[in-house]
């Protein structure tokens, strides 16, 4: 996945507008050094390309790097560089920022992901769009490194109908009554419906839409309506979203849904890595 | 604070990059609708300045909205507007997005700010560097609306020095034996050190340094280092830094430090927000 | 459909980079004056709404515009504004070609529309991705603005695989036989392959594929491929693509296909508008 | 011609906003490919550089790519290069439709020119302004590349005068008053005026103007106009717009204009270009 | 003149990348104020338009503002605004540099043009491309707002040869071999070229060129060669250039020279603008 | 330092918006040639990191450049490069006003810088925010390569309370009395009080704020409060600003203060290059 330069420049400039005054002030700008990244905990890993890219804009010179999706362990050296102390402590906090924010959703996504697997392999992850504004390249990038795919990544080539929708309409019936010419209009793309009762349920399983969206329903109501909805339509696929998260993940794994829609990956705790900057011999 | 423009249409453009099919689809566009916002736990609000920006670029007429800093109750709607359903749609979850994650860091930080106060109202909290990329405008103005003061905005403007700075200079002595040169160079700003053993402290308050930052000491230790310093040189400041988090941060603050530097307040649940839009009347 | 800020802005330096230069020759600039468009053809307006951003953003007033969508006869004036000379000779050939190539699009868009629908109302046209780099914003506003959806706007949200994706997995049946797997990966997603020989055809209805692409096909030899999918799988959805113009629309419309995709509503002759200024009185 | 970095990574983003699904969906992101472009007509060849950049963004490897401005035939390929193909797909589609439009643009400057030097050496082809916005930089680059000069590239650096100017002076006589003046104050400039009747072309050349454009007249009443100006003033630069096309570009070479101004060169079909993407072996 | 939304914004986040610590830190920054902006010294005012829509982004009202190329007497406010503290402290120093930095060009410009027309009227100023990367826009309209027109804005739009260029083509005598053509390419332009001696310009008048540029002769020796060329083909337009400012312009203006183009308009002091702000009562 | 590539790809654009005309009338653009920049007096070189950036971008060969900071003597060649005809006449003027404007701050700066170092060797040199808008990464670059730090590079990370903060908390000593409070909110910033009384002086000194800056004060008058402060308070800083120039610096270093703050470095005459362009052999 490429990332726009200018995303790669603005992560250097919000740090780093011009120069790391520290540096300057000890007279160690032009001296020699290495700089190493070792991570403190397991992680899937996320953000190498990037970085290496923020390296050579500034001189530095990679010696190694792991590619994103790569599982690194507690205490693995993954990305190492040599260059100038005034690049180095440049590189420095925003490399580190970069990887530790990326890394972090892609190990909540991947730990997810084998949650659910456990449970029941035809099962699918999706990630929502609730992710932090401003962050959408390297949000994306760090699910797909997990190996998990974005459900829908903007409002403008997928279809999901909302409440907030239907309420223009007058309300689900009389989309239904339209759904045929609905679905002409947009006969290269599915049709999900999101929506949060078994009545609802039974209404679009009979209509045939491609996918039904069940929302914040508990473990167990959700199972019921599954198997309501597989037995009018089993073509239609179920997606369970909103409140899935790493603790009752593996309890809607087992619902019978084909996917599980959540934003719980995109936000947590950074993964801890340590750096290490110092002269070169 | 001012958000850049391009910022602005960024938020946008991630989320819609042309126009909500969904919408368009059910030929909902040209209805008038109305949007409300209504928070479902207690917050601290941040972002509706923006998210109104967003309004009137697409021709949305806020009608009430709160702004950034206020404290809203569960339950409470602080943001409603009306407008084309084509654009209430374009601007929804966008418009949520921004509030839940700035609101969310926002409400963590007036969280430590208030337990921190509860225990000693002279320490001051500080927030890092470390958000993450992409999002430094939003992040920070929802440290501001808490009531707190960003630690460093970047590396350029202030004085940090770190290990890995010394490292280039042979070490800490080296960088004493030329403090005052350094600190006449620097005659403007505050010059802080980052250590984490006590001779080190002791080191650089004989010295005289502006302030001294200890790196991931449990509080025990820290106090200690804190009292030493405080004999040593009074006007010497003491920033701790280092896994403080809601669960830690009194014993941190019990401290005797002057401030506490966190970039847990960075990262975390987005505040939880209902959105409703309906078919005006 | 918003277009951002910084396209808009674009578009006034591409053709003003600083003023007009036989404006300020002439001594001209600060008369007040007026400006209108007039077509000179029947056309699907498209691009007023721009065309206004731009003149607000010079202080010029818009007295006069219908909106994009509009059907507007030869002859008719359909936008009209009061400003300053030196605003109004800035924003004229800019304004004017942003609505003759937008409208452009937008009537060729629906005439083709027009002549499909008149053969058989159950086909749908869909605008491709073969637009002019550089101006995916303002092509998709004038497809839209004819009554048409954009078939795919991107390769990140949709599926459509082609030969160009299949020798990598050694042809159409390894594919399919992995087809279930992979559509349980994409499950709220359609998957839509194309080919172009009826023994293709019938192994991906077979397989159940949600829709077959067929590219550059006569209409005769298309016909027959989709009553053969049809006698197989109603439920795959057909669409036509390649070489589909003005021309031959009726015949593709009259192959019983479900769609049909292309991008000659991109290119041609822009739409010819006449544009006054005068001094106002 | 250097296209700026961001309208390079704009052509990228606009196509490929994040990753191609279908490439990762089918797991084939991280196979060795080639691609290579082929034209499926005789063109004069345009965009291979911008191409290049973007493949090596991309991590592709160019191995052979013919500069724009190379004459091509029909079945002849001229760019190849080899990489992972999930890069390869990223830069498929926007690299076709790159060189597609403008080897568009290049192929029909071209014949234009030939059919204009084929009747009178002395006529010179010029490109108007009027060109789809958001294109410019690519669109003049496919003018030069047929070996044409674009007329004005912009308002701020060359002076036509228009009816729309001098309706704020009072008209042709009035301006023409002035005209020393004026001349003298662009004195490093060339003074052209647009008109389109024989007894303003006799004011226009009597005054001594550097040149006059001559807008939307016929063949034959050109012609007249033209050497009644020849005899008044032989030092006029005479400029005939408005309406020139292939069909009848002959007719007014054959005038004894100096020069033909037209923008029938921007719009049109784009080049048919075939493009293989294979296992690499 | 239109400045781009983005430079604006630029000086905006230039000096003020998040917000005034200061006021923040005082919690003055809801505080109701007026700031007014006063001449220290005689100028040509530039910029007020650009500051009042700083203004208006950061939520201040101006309630004074006299327009670009206003002459302003020492003493006499210019510019009134109202607003939050916190808003006046952001706008006010970046505001106070561009009217500083364009007045003083737009100052320095006027005063050399008087100059010139007070020793003889027919002589023209023109600015040169030489001025601070960055800057264009701001420069280009100080300079317009002195009443003087830029000389080439950039290297696409004008033709001006220089020895730089001629060393490709063998010097002066081969380029003069194929003038012809080489104007008939570029009939609607002025060619000019650049030289310093008398056999050169003899040379060019003889050939009829459009202008004669010539570099950094001193005013007697630029007064023969002026009547040289005046005798031999009085058509010849003549601009003298380098090493022109305030202290000998009147020299070069009485050479007889069409006009004098300068780079010294650009740079040296800002004019110096007094800021008050006071809370409002 | 690292400046944004989209400042660099700024600065070829204003100058070169598409190509060099007068190149490609004379057909030359294909030639090989090569460029050397000569200074035609001492100065600071500043720039040629930026320029080799553009070279790159523009298919030119650096052979031979010099770092920014190093002193370089009338007559002395520090960048040489070779390329296409086209591409150096692209880079050339660009290249040229980057490297004199930014090399004529550095060589101001060095020049005050040493007079002042003459005088009184630890006094400093600070630079103030009063640049050119638009100008800040290649100003800043320039007092940097001149050994010189930066006063204040923007508002949101350092304090200075002038005046105008003042105005809204009722003047300097409402401001004292809560000065313990405000200090502790920004433990980690030093807090400096702008001011030009000597009575205001002696309240600033016994409050004990981290810096005094006095402003437009004659030299006498500066020592004798100097003397004042130091006598009441040895460890405020002091900086002398306002009206500090090459004439008087040498007076104001020796008034004892810690630090002089000027803006005279950011304007004056830019370094005189001369710039070969041959064909290569």
């Amino acid at each position: 996945m490429y990332i726009a330069d200018e995303t790669i420049d603005k992560f250097i400039k919000e740090d780093v507008p011009y120069f790391d005054l520290t540096t300057t002030l000890l007279s160690i700008g032009q001296e020699e050094g290495v700089i190493s990244f070792t991570t403190r905990e397991d992680a899937v890993l996320c953000g190498t390309e990037e970085v290496c890219r923020i390296f050579v804009k500034l001189g530095i010179e990679p010696t190694e790097s792991k590619p994103s999706g790569t599982w690194i362990c507690k205490g693995e050296t993954f990305l190492s560089a040599k260059g100038l102390a005034e690049s180095l402590h440049t590189a420095w906090r925003l490399s580190m920022n970069i990887i530790e924010y990326s890394s972090g959703i892609a190990t909540r996504t991947k730990k997810l992901l084998d949650a659910i697997k456990s449970v029941n392999p035809a099962v699918e992850l999706l990630s929502t769009r609730k992710l932090f504004p401003g962050t959408k390249e390297l949000s994306v990038k760090a699910v797909l490194a997990a190996g998990v795919m974005p459900h829908r990544l903007g409002l403008s080539e997928t279809i999901l109908v909302f409440k907030q929708h239907l309420n223009f309409v007058g309300g689900l019936e009389p989309f239904l009554r339209n759904y045929q010419e609905i679905k002409q209009r947009a006969c290269d793309k599915s049709i999900i419906v999101e929506i949060d009762t078994l009545q609802d349920a039974k209404l679009l399983s009979k209509a045939g839409v491609d996918g039904i969206q069940l929302d914040k329903l508990p473990p167990e109501a959700l199972k019921n309506i599954v198997e309501e909805i597989r037995t009018i339509n089993p073509n239609v696929k179920i997606i369970a979203t909103g409140g899935i998260t790493e603790d009752n993940v593996k309890e809607y794994a087992a619902t019978g849904v084909d996917a599980l829609s959540t934003s719980s990956v995109y936000f947590g705790k950074p993964i801890d890595i340590s750096v290490k900057i110092d002269k070169a011999h």
